[in-house]
């Protein structure tokens, strides 16, 4: 089949809010054929002409913090409000087996069948950049069929953080309350990405932590230098469980929302992060061409060694790898 | 004059201690001359097999902390106690004129007097990378010259941070007590990369409010996840006016090396820093060369506006630019 063809049947269901065709048009987007992904180029760029005003967050905490209960709370909540909201994963290491939020059948249930969320797991893929890709590439595809809260779930203990955060509007930190948490690994540089810290679980025997926390997490945030948009990161608490705290926490976002879109932070952070991604998206081509060049795959692991172990400089070796590198080339 | 038999005598010097040999070294390597580079690299590589035990340490903090000074009676502490000690810096911004350490003449006065201290301002150059090349290079140089502690001092406010840190064994923070330095705009994720931080200027009326700000500070750390060598960041606080902590300071740094010796991790970091200087080097000139090829430039400037307004894809338009490239080259 004509892939332009092809390409605009789906679009045409995208703009009409059908979801058969938004899952097969996200699937294109996602799959590694050359063929689907000529179909998907054509899709993105006609969806990227679709203008709307939208909303995306990045929700991020360790294992066991959570986030599947509270972003089905948070998904109820705003659907409920009039909202269309869309849910996606980043994580590489994830698969349906394990960790996926559709497997959470129990904790999403309720969202899953609300005809106003969408939600998909990670897309399958051996790269972050891949998987990275494919996420904000699905953005574009549901911000046209309509939906105006995106919410992108990283599970925050690996490398995708930073990808998310570089993908969203608001960046949200679950924490749990209690001693402990502080050591379960979260990665280093998550505190001073987040807009807002919500300190989740915080009912029952908790509710006193909860607020201990709140006061830490306070006292530690406002060592940070401020954000370049003049946000202060704020730090709240929740239950997913109980359903508290939630309309507070999306208080919190709004204001954030009104604020830099008055101020103009909001597009132009927007504006920088489209930038941001063509830098990237170039800088990993030119790297991947090479490092799977077969002339510098030779040479690098010997030449490597010499330089960790201190016989070689790093800048005489690389002078060396790139000018293989361009004898292979010409 | 053959660059080989040029190198080489100012080779001899260095490993005789000649000043004079290694400040004309020097000046090859932070040189952008051919001939100079040339010289520079057969330089490198002889001292790179002159091994010694050193320790590396990068020093960090807004203008107005008092590093001069500071940096001025650690010197004098160390060589007192028989090292010999080198100071560099890192600023691709400064130049003799202004912040450079050696108009600091009052300050470093005594240490520059000091015939078993070496001092040195940040090499002029248009990019940090550049900047921080010539000073990894001096590094090995001033080693290869018997300068067993190694100063690296870097202004805390720009880019340079991340490239002294990776560079230096240790990571100091220098902070001031009292309210407001933590809005002083000292970069984000900073106070992460230290290995201990120190409040300086603690005396007089101030030594109060340091004693508070430690508290702050080490509350804070606490937030942090541990370190992956299992070093704890140490919070201490410091006078250099009035000499006060510093020997304490030396003997926390000194635990620091005598644990990551020990457990294998000090050697470690220098392998992977080798590492990652052989990466950055390679994959920094792969892009220069991409975005100084002159069909790229003639693009990149449209493509981007598209890009950044909404109207193409990042990944569109990469693969146009990365075509275009590929197309020139062949």
């Amino acid at each position: 089949m004509n892939p332009q063809y092809h390409a605009e049947a789906l679009v045409r269901g995208i703009f009409s809010k059908d979801i058969a065709a938004l899952s097969k048009a996200i699937t294109m987007v996602e799959s590694t054929k050359q063929q689907h992904q000529e179909i998907a180029n054509i899709i993105i760029e006609k969806c990227l002409f679709k203008k709307s005003e939208t909303i995306r967050i990045g929700i991020t905490g360790v294992p066991g913090v959570g986030k599947s209960t509270f972003i089905a709370r948070v998904g109820k909540l705003l659907t409920s409000k009039g909202n269309r909201v869309a849910v996606l994963t980043v994580d590489p290491s994830s698969n349906l087996t394990k960790g996926s939020i559709l497997a959470d059948k129990t904790r999403m249930h309720e969202l899953v069948q609300d005809k106003n969320a969408f939600i998909r797991p990670s897309p399958s893929g051996d790269s972050l950049g891949g998987v990275a890709r494919k996420t904000r590439e699905s953005i574009i595809l549901l911000e046209a069929a309509g939906y105006n809260i995106i919410i992108i779930e990283t599970v925050g203990v690996g490398q995708s953080e930073t990808a998310v955060h570089s993908m969203v509007d608001f960046f949200l930190l679950l924490k749990l309350s209690g001693a402990g948490d502080e050591l379960q690994g979260i990665k280093r540089g998550i505190m001073e990405m987040a807009d807002t810290i919500a300190i989740n679980k915080a009912d029952g025997a908790n509710t006193n932590s909860a607020k201990q926390a709140e006061i830490a997490f306070r006292r530690a945030l406002h060592l940070f230098p401020p954000k370049d948009n003049g946000w202060v990161p704020q730090v709240t608490s929740c239950s997913a469980l109980e359903n508290t705290g939630l309309e507070e926490l999306w208080s919190i976002i709004e204001s954030y929302t009104l604020k830099t879109k008055d101020s103009g932070h909001f597009a132009a952070k927007r504006q920088e992060q489209n930038k941001s991604w063509l830098k990237q998206h170039i800088e990993s081509s030119l790297k991947m061409d090479f490092y799977h060049n077969p002339l510098v795959k030779e040479k690098l692991e010997a030449l490597e060694k010499k330089v960790v172990n201190g016989s070689s400089s790093p800048f005489a070796v690389a002078q060396q790898l790139l000018q293989a590198y361009k004898e292979m080339k010409a």
